[in-house]
């Protein structure tokens, strides 16, 4: 605590960053992709004018916005894009989600979205996943402030198809319904064409997972122009310039190579569900995921010991240390060669 | 306006943003480096490890901040970076200066203070520079809550040297003074050698101006470790990863390449001096500056019907339509062939 911070800031919990191995370690704790991104990519950085790098970034974003468009058959104008979808995901609570009545969401989803709700003042309504640990879409109220949830959600890996998010929205019509779909494309059914049916609908994703960008922090919605005009005039609020020049060219790189991203995505599918059927053969419980990690407990082994073990054997995955989720570990899906790792350190810690 | 916009963001202007000619235009708008980045950076790019963007980037962004404490004589722990300085004052508004008191700045200064004000419902005192058009230190008043401003001011361009920082910090001492240093490295005098002796001074910068990296949003922040540790605070609130993995080896780039820095700084400062003397003997008034712009006004020419004029024949610069500017000019110093194009073109519009 400091004399010199506004008053607010001491409530603020000081944060503890994941942990970043300097050694050499199976990473399987971030969800990041093993794959890496198109081959496009070593192109356009070593062909990059870098007197370009003196001149500031285009405002609008249009050349990303139309690359963006063209990959989900959307106009430029229905698209935002910013640093990382965590960015995106703060500027749609500042601009939608500031009402009075509640916003709701699953009470296990996405960790970030009740750090955003104390931020801005936003009230909110945890609703309990159903008996399957589905976010329940029937038990949210058409008389709420806002709607957010990930589709599949985090961390269980669960995705509801298309005509369940439909029926969902013409049923709340009055707040905005934000799914955040970073997960959707190693399996999941994504609600982007959605968009022009519903003006209420807005879709957010990530380059950081399917599209192995997490280095550079890009992230993008999807929706129609009025929620995409709100989104735009908080971001000028703050700063007018959001994605840089040359992170930008990458991420087009990246959406341009359709070969590339439907290769990685059905392999990390593949061995998602290789993985799924050794993991059950020693005795864990794996939830159905449609997401690029499977969420895991076993009945006889305690999950903290089993994270530390793992640990110790040079292998991170992620444990929550939350009543509902103790008893989980989150596993990213990695290269074959790292789930076979995975699992040979698990048959022995579970022998 | 939209039904689902959170209430307070139909308050907010839309945003205009700077005009990105497509044509071939002398670009004096923007206050953009004439020169390319340190020759450095191409290597980066041709040998960056595509590979390594699959995973996110340093959550502590330490490489970087280790660059910049080594550049400025201090600890990483004393060094903040974010995207761009846009970005850092915006979460220093919040880590320091909601505060009961007013935060204090002169009227004439760096356009998005005020906005930061209102965003943050910050209450603002906006003191009068003085009669030489600088920034009156003497008018600060100890109790507030809070001081902020440019040095080198913007759009004035005029510096104060770091013993009148000093004197200011002296008499100052219960609220956080930032003082921004954008511009600083075009002839003014760094403060960040006080940070060691004043725990309340903040020096803010940034890598799109004197480094040439505009298109990468980069900015930092220099102070206490109470102070970094503030910002640190709420920007985790945020994002978790603020910096990514490729524009932080960019800018370290830069940073190693002094001999590139100082060069392209010389020239700017060189060109500047010669553009002061062929304006005036224009005669333009043209305000004594340490930044890589002037500000400039014709006793017998509309600044208005200048700017067209320039705009008409392929030079954009730029006007303010504010009471206190409209008679001025802010002009970018660009190469010496672009200054010579201007002059000439202003000697035929003020014939």
């Amino acid at each position: 605590m400091s004399k010199f911070w506004s008053p607010a800031v001491s409530e603020l919990t000081p944060y503890i960053p994941g942990e970043q191995p300097r050694e050499r370690l199976i990473k399987l704790n971030t969800n990041e992709n093993p794959y890496p991104p198109a081959p496009g990519v070593g192109a356009v950085l070593r062909e990059f004018p870098t007197d370009h790098l003196r001149l500031y970034p285009d405002p609008e974003s249009r050349a990303l916005r139309e690359s963006l468009g063209r990959t989900f058959g959307v106009d430029a104008d229905q698209v935002f894009v910013g640093n990382g979808s965590d960015e995106v995901l703060a500027l749609a609570f500042q601009a939608f989600f500031r009402q009075e009545r509640p916003l709701e969401m699953p009470d296990i989803t996405y960790s970030f979205y009740p750090v955003y709700c104390r931020l801005y003042g936003v009230e909110r309504r945890a609703l309990p996943l159903n008996a399957r640990w589905e976010v329940d879409l029937d038990a949210f109220d058409s008389d709420c402030g806002g709607v957010i949830f990930a589709n599949p959600n985090a961390p269980t890996g669960h995705g509801h198809g298309r005509e369940a998010i439909a029926g969902l929205l013409e049923r709340i019509t009055d707040s905005v319904v934000l799914v955040d779909e970073a997960y959707v494309d190693f399996g999941g059914e994504s609600a982007v064409s959605l968009v022009e049916r519903f003006p209420n609908l807005l879709v957010t994703g990530t380059f950081s997972k399917s599209r192995s960008l997490a280095g550079l922090r890009l992230g993008y919605a999807v929706g129609s122009r009025e929620l995409i005009e709100g989104l735009t005039r908080v971001k000028n609020s703050f700063n007018s310039y959001p994605v840089d020049s040359l992170a930008s060219a990458v991420a087009i790189a990246t959406l341009e190579d359709t070969d590339h991203f439907e290769a990685c995505r059905e392999k990390v599918i593949t061995t998602r569900e290789r993985t799924r059927r050794q993991l059950e053969s020693l005795g864990f419980e794996v939830l159905p995921s449609r997401a690029n990690f499977v969420l895991v407990s076993h009945p006889d082994f305690d999950a903290a010991q089993l994270f530390v073990g793992l640990r110790e054997r040079g292998i991170l995955v992620r444990h929550f240390n939350t009543d509902a989720l103790r008893n989980f570990l989150r596993i990213t899906i990695g290269t074959d060669d790292e789930m076979d790792s995975l699992v040979e350190t698990l048959e022995l810690l579970c022998a």
